[in-house]
């Protein structure tokens, strides 16, 4: 479940981000084009909450901005977890209780405290680097069933909660937004939630890294695929997605690699006017053309996958259920 | 995901069968009701396919049937595979084959070579002797997607196949009917597989038996609630199950080695009249209740049931796949 | 992994207990031989922790004792849960910190403060029922390695602790005493703590009750194999025994739910005599003959296993760590 | 667990292979030394066994071979399968058949036809890239204990064979071969087969290629330990190690993939001097210095490691059973 680029990138937006966090793009535009200060159309404000955790917030105001970065008009929140692999339950439990109040925040301006909200795990669970969707999905406390045939063991104004993880097109043979369309129409939820696994430019964010938005998103099997979108075009109704990336494609790897690598021969003087210009450029294009005659651009995923998920599961769950119920 | 008990059952069919297999049915109102030959409106017949494999076929023609045993007009095909838990490679896959041919045989009387399928997995993939629903959707070679977006890699003539394991209840807070109502509308399929974890009188029968039926299932979290029925009546196109014992209730399991107790203790002249009175009745109600106050009336499962689940899900997968495609 | 009647029941100690937990076999043998007050050579005392949680502990003191319950002088702890398939974190921490303050009590008695201690987990990771001690395994904070490569990342006077899974009998080949035995002569651990799962008459028990005892244990495997025998006669050093009761037989299951039954017709005066000395008597032993000619004196475990082994797992890890550390 | 540079590197090899495969530090050192022709104290052969499946020998027969590429006098055999993550059964068969001879052969040159056999399996059950070890112990077929306690069930002749996966340092706190030479000295094997993950200077490699050798390992955990050997040396049995590579270091795919670009950039006539020497040169050091400061130097491993590790567990688990029993 990949978030695709936009089809809609134009003249501004030339090169590719390869990346769906909005403040890896927003300092990809600003490098490119050797902006100062903040793009037109774009503010944001970065917040430490603790040595650890750290909060971004992009918000594209109009259409200039837009343009710039590719991203719909909309907010997005960067919650950064470091050192998450090794994270203690303390710890797991502060940036789930960051998450939420984000949460919180972003879906009262959408709806009403006791509206319904349906919450959708994208991703697989036989994979492991692409399972956080469903394992959320299995911790996300649902009441709807609860309000429809045993209202009498809930508190009063107790918010209507389903969750369902669909699996992916590639095991279920439906595009996602054709099986929550008709969940939607059947079940009359106000918003919808979705987790999903984002394509990032840095490693170090596998796993440790939450975007949250609300201009929807497109899963990784709808390329160039209108009807895949899920968002508010297609269902009708919000849609807040939480993104976090899971895995790294090798090129990108190896671009981002080979930066730090000419900087360094750089600070040590080994560099020389071809390579200062080759760390200038975007290499992703021609790198990616060197690994695949050898079918060696694969995607990758850090060895420790496996507690990754465990704690980001837990705090994306914690982090929900905290905020809407 | 148990299917429940109709609520039709009329006055001849005063007790209450507790298995959701047409076979057994047969077998209890038989006994119940000292019948010699076959029920009027329900023909059977059976076949050994191997030492260890035997097919059962029930079939109920009339209302009468429909009464007798409670369970609605159709084909109710048994396939018993012995010492599952130890079977091998071989074994499975003459099971497997059994399966396909008995399924693509009732495939055949409601839907065309070609028509649309849409495979639907019960039950919860956390709870071992519920997941077998969805370890199966993980194994069905779906075509959909295929079809419309790259048919040039399909065979001319490949039916569309998809896939779905929603969940249950309990973690989703949607009944599974009106998950797939939705897909069904938006999909266009002509026929609905479902795979569903049925109840059984005998233990013998976990994860060993598999029933073919073609009147649709109620799945277990929708007591009293015609809304959850799984059938053509709600989706307006036929429903194919395939059910598989994987629980036992513990009063079910107690009521029969009662019966078994007593039998050996008649074998061995030491019964009387009051102990072969209480063999002859039902006892399921009273040893129900002797358990519950010590909250004793669990559902069992035995202790092999990985093994079990997972050489069942390979008989169904494989069955399902060479059936459909 | 499961513990077996000692091969020395002697006289007194006419009828199989078919339970290795002490606290069943007192109440057993009182029954069976109408004893009112305490037995001779046996203590106990039964606390409530809360309402949820309970203590009792079973002293052997003398032979007299050892005879009449078939178990060793020593001591038997035994922690019993309610509810544990549904407990919150709380419940969870509350049941760890009493286990960990009886083992941290009766390690004491056994070896000094900073003593090396291995911990073994029994039984079987593919095989749910019997996960539960490779799982506790996995959660051990182990410290050997760090004190011989890394000890100042150590707090001065870090205990050190190893933990091994070594699997089961059928697939390794080997008797666990022989592994562990191996490993003692090459690490000299002054005390082993043993997590292993026990026979018990309740399935109410299955997953929710905790043994502790001081006495050693023999694995399932190892029926009538003295060599077998994890204690500290073949291992030289203490062996503290974790035991959690997991599965039961379909026959004690019977057995005890027939005498439920007895007692509800004898309340509601539906009872005779016949019936009323069947209840008085063991009927194991003919309960097991009437089911294993079906090949029906299955092991069955609750449908909820896999939630009643993660809770487990928890407190037993936790309260491992918390006592040893 | 990953196997280590011998120490005992000397002038001739000064650089570092980072891999464990004879035939890529045969091809490195060639290179690296500019030698057309085979290397004195090394033979090798290749054979294409089918489109998808290759075996390639190399044979260090003298000091002078062993010098040059850092590895012990013995065989290599290095089995390349390509297209495993998408393997059939057909495929997978072929695989473990061509293993199996390999194994057979090799094994009848150290023991006779009936002597005891242990297999080992390094790695960590609960990290998907490293899970390969203990994943093919659970499908070993034991007969140890059989052959003790019901030779009956044997046919005549049947072989001993035992199997564990006894963890990994982290968990255990124990090094392997403490904890293997326990066993050894208490069941009297006369080889062990050791299943272990290897470092590959090559992605494409991971989970797809096998080497067999008979010179022993030296587990992860063991830096510059000699007692953490798994050898003849500290067991006085033969070791026949099948080592399977799961995962690859950030800068050693980074400098491979530098190589591949920068002969993309030559082959366009867009390279330089400068470019063209740290073609010729071995940077992996400096990279490594590059992105140790971002923490970015992981270890990583292909996103669909799940299904690559289950298609190497069938071949490895039949290839070894079919060998040895």
């Amino acid at each position: 479940m990949f978030e695709n680029k936009k089809s809609n990138d134009n003249e501004i937006n030339q090169f590719n981000f390869r990346t769906d966090l909005a403040t890896e793009r927003r300092d990809l535009y600003k490098k490119a084009n050797s902006v100062e200060n903040e793009i037109d159309g774009i503010e944001s404000t970065k917040e430490e909450i603790d040595e650890n955790i750290s909060v971004e917030k992009v918000k594209i105001t109009n259409e200039q901005g837009e343009k710039a970065i590719g991203k719909p008009i909309g907010n997005y929140i960067t919650i950064d977890v470091k050192k998450l692999k090794i994270a203690q339950e303390e710890e797991i439990q502060k940036a789930s209780e960051v998450l939420s109040n984000e949460l919180r925040n972003i879906i009262s301006q959408h709806i009403a405290q006791q509206d319904e909200i349906i919450v959708l795990g994208l991703g697989n669970i036989y994979v492991t680097p692409d399972s956080l969707g469903p394992k959320v999905i299995n911790e996300i406390d649902v009441t709807r069933h609860l309000l429809n045939y045993a209202p009498e063991y809930l508190e009063e104004g107790t918010r209507s909660v389903s969750a369902i993880a669909p699996g992916v097109l590639g095991t279920t043979g439906i595009e996602t937004v054709e099986i929550l369309k008709g969940i939607v129409e059947n079940t009359h939820p106000k918003l919808v939630i979705v987790i999903d696994a984002l394509a990032s430019r840095s490693i170090e964010r596998i796993s440790s890294t939450v975007q949250i938005s609300d201009t929807g998103i497109i899963p990784g099997g709808g390329v160039g695929n209108a009807r895949a979108e899920i968002s508010e075009n297609t269902l009708g109704i919000p849609v807040i997605a939480i993104g976090i990336p899971t895995v790294v494609e090798t090129a990108v790897l190896v671009n981002d690699s080979l930066d730090l690598f000419i900087e360094k021969l750089q600070k040590e003087a080994k560099s020389n006017d071809y390579l200062n210009k080759l760390k200038d450029e975007d290499n992703y294009e021609e790198i990616k053309e060197a690994l695949i005659p050898q079918d060696y651009n694969l995607i990758v995923t850090p060895k420790e996958i496996d507690d990754l998920i465990e704690n980001m599961k837990d705090i994306v769950a914690r982090g929900i259920n905290f905020a809407i119920n």
